[in-house]
């Protein structure tokens, strides 16, 4: 089942072309943009070329299927970009999808069926396309959902007009590959070509508020001060020791939003408001982390005379990937690369989280250059694109 | 020389209710509005009833000269308010003011002559009247400073109208002598009566920005981040253990802004800009502690990676307070509340600062309840405002 580097780099280069903007390979292709819309007529067109059936879902997620009543793997991943986003992301894996399935076609080999989502990169929700075909997220409820603009998702998707069918029925699939972009510095880091994904973070996020008293920064001195930033500070490293017994390596938390108030030179700020982020791919790991937090906020805000408040924790629970089709991207990982490839987890969502509902599914990641991604200088080297689209065929054909 | 402690609070709620707002004693009379003119109009008439002759300098700074030509020590602050003030602040050292030269006046005491500076708080600039005063503003130049609602100082004073005279010739004075609020907790916590002000503080302030890198906060493993939030809290910790070496009970410094870049709960944050703000009476001490803030910010940066921006400095020196004149606040306070008083530096700026260019100045304190001022809620315990002025007095008749 010999795969073509060529016509898929073609394929990923003109999928590129549709909604090219900014710098570089910048790409702008937001979901049910006229480029998205575009760039699923065309990928439409391809799929049709390379004998597959295609066929759009009620909310424009794209599936290229397999001709013919039999069971087959679904291969794919989203071809809608971030606001500013790169030509890869969900891009590749849709490609290589494409590549993947023509060859299978061309060789008579097993039957392979291709899908892109809409809406991955959540102009109305979070995976939204991929979102609802598991049942997760209802149509009728994800139709009342807005953009930041306050466009409806229901009046968004009313712009495929006709072209939408019924759903796709799941049980047609035997499983679920994505390939991907890390989008981070591991791999590329590491100078490894490949990572078999063990399996997708979950996410705990809540924001905490520290008050204290507002003060004069001239007249109040430090030893009876209850400075609100000062107690953020704290917390953070308290953190960051505590957390040392609880986490590995691949563990990730993050403060990305900070707000002090008054927020003035000139005053002690006497609250602080910050998010409090947390990622692993084990649920207990991520609930000790949570109760670790929550004893640190308090004892900090005890000790310093403040109280301490917790906002309403988001949690997107670890999915685990699938063992079988883990296992045949190893072997595939292996013979393409052997020792430049290792498990890991994944740290962003993806469709393969909502797919995991429905059907056994694995992911495979490719390095990203500087780990840099939802920005136009997104990159990976056309050899570690090619030795993505290498494994995922010997997968393919491993699992036939 | 017996002062009247019952019309000197009678006078103080007398101005309190010319601007009188918001809850409790609050007050709204910032520099040249209606209730500002109103309660300097006012003011006049009560020291003119005191046998002082009124005059307003050309910015609205009201004295009330002691008659003849004899030179007198200078005794005041100031009437404005902020936009949300206090019944106290600069009101309580201009009536303590008004009643001491009243019962000097009454009992063929020294010469005693007021005043009210124009602007103190800041509406157009920082002390603007007494600064106009002292020649450290020149007149011209603060005629085109504009309040935050574009106002210039030009027209703000023009609202005066004929009421203007000439400045006042410094040389009529043998000294100055400042009674305010502490604005802080230092003599509340302490259950202490009065303050004795050492030396007015100086303050150094810029802003410092490290930059990292930005990145998503679930691909990005911990140790491959430059998170500009995490150098802040490490610069902060570290900033803290250097200064223990240098530092006073009465130095302080403050973090009170910080702007995160870009302050999103799911990216780790690439830029961090916060406001450094330190502020001692030793201007030798002040800069130690700059060397050390410059260097920790560069060794944070250089370890993780950075780089780390230094704003300009604002830099306002340390006013000492005349030996002199302290030193009859000391014996005075020591014999109004014998062991419940104390020597102290001022952590915020006042109009002595710019009086001390011009001619010996020195401050006296009263408590703050809960260190609280620019609120509404600001106030001192009537004994402790009596104690101030019984003070006050004593000391303008040791100077005799």
């Amino acid at each position: 089942m010999p795969v073509n580097p060529d016509r898929f780099l073609q394929d990923l280069h003109a999928l590129r072309a549709i909604g090219a903007s900014g710098v570089g390979k910048g790409v702008v292709r937001p979901a049910f943009s006229e480029a998205d819309i575009a760039a699923r007529d065309w990928l439409a067109g391809r799929m049709a070329e390379a004998g597959l059936e295609p066929h759009f879902d009620p909310v424009g997620s794209l599936f290229g299927l397999s001709p013919g009543a039999e069971r087959s793997l679904l291969l794919g991943s989203h071809s809608d970009s971030q606001p500013e986003g790169g030509w890869l992301d969900g891009a590749l894996g849709v490609i290589a999808a494409l590549e993947v399935a023509r060859a299978a076609q061309e060789a008579g080999g097993p039957p392979v069926s291709v899908v892109s989502f809409e809406d991955e990169e959540g102009r109305f929700g979070v995976t939204t396309g991929s979102a609802i075909w598991s049942g997760h997220l209802p149509l009728a409820e994800a139709d009342g959902l807005t953009d930041p603009a306050g466009v409806t998702f229901a009046d968004a998707r009313a712009a495929l007009g006709d072209r939408r069918g019924d759903f796709v029925d799941p049980a047609r699939f035997t499983g679920f590959l994505e390939m991907h972009i890390e989008q981070g510095p591991t791999l590329d880091t590491a100078g490894e070509a490949l990572g078999v994904v063990e399996a997708i973070v979950g996410i705990r996020d809540m924001t905490i508020t520290f008050a204290g008293q507002q003060n004069h920064a001239g007249t109040t001195p430090m030893a009876l001060r209850r400075d609100a930033f000062q107690a953020l500070s704290a917390f953070n490293l308290a953190l960051a020791e505590r957390f040392a017994n609880v986490v590995t390596p691949a563990t990730v938390w993050t403060i990305g939003h900070v707000s002090l108030h008054p927020n003035a030179h000139s005053i002690v700020p006497g609250r602080a408001s910050f998010s409090m982020q947390w990622r692993d791919g084990d649920a207990d790991r991520l609930r000790r982390m949570e109760e670790i937090i929550r004893d640190i906020a308090a004892e900090i805000c005890a000790a310093r005379g403040m109280t301490c408040e917790f906002g309403p924790m988001l949690g997107l629970e670890p999915v685990a990937m699938d063992e079988g089709l883990r296992a045949a991207l190893a072997r595939a990982a292996e013979a393409e690369a052997p020792g430049r490839w290792r498990h890991m987890p994944s740290g962003a969502l993806h469709d393969a989280t909502n797919a995991a509902r429905l059907m056994p599914a694995a992911m495979l990641f490719v390095p990203s250059i500087g780990g840099i991604s939802h920005d136009f200088a997104e990159d990976t080297a056309e050899a570690d694109l090619v030795s993505g689209l290498r494994t995922l065929a010997r997968a393919v054909a491993d699992l036939d």
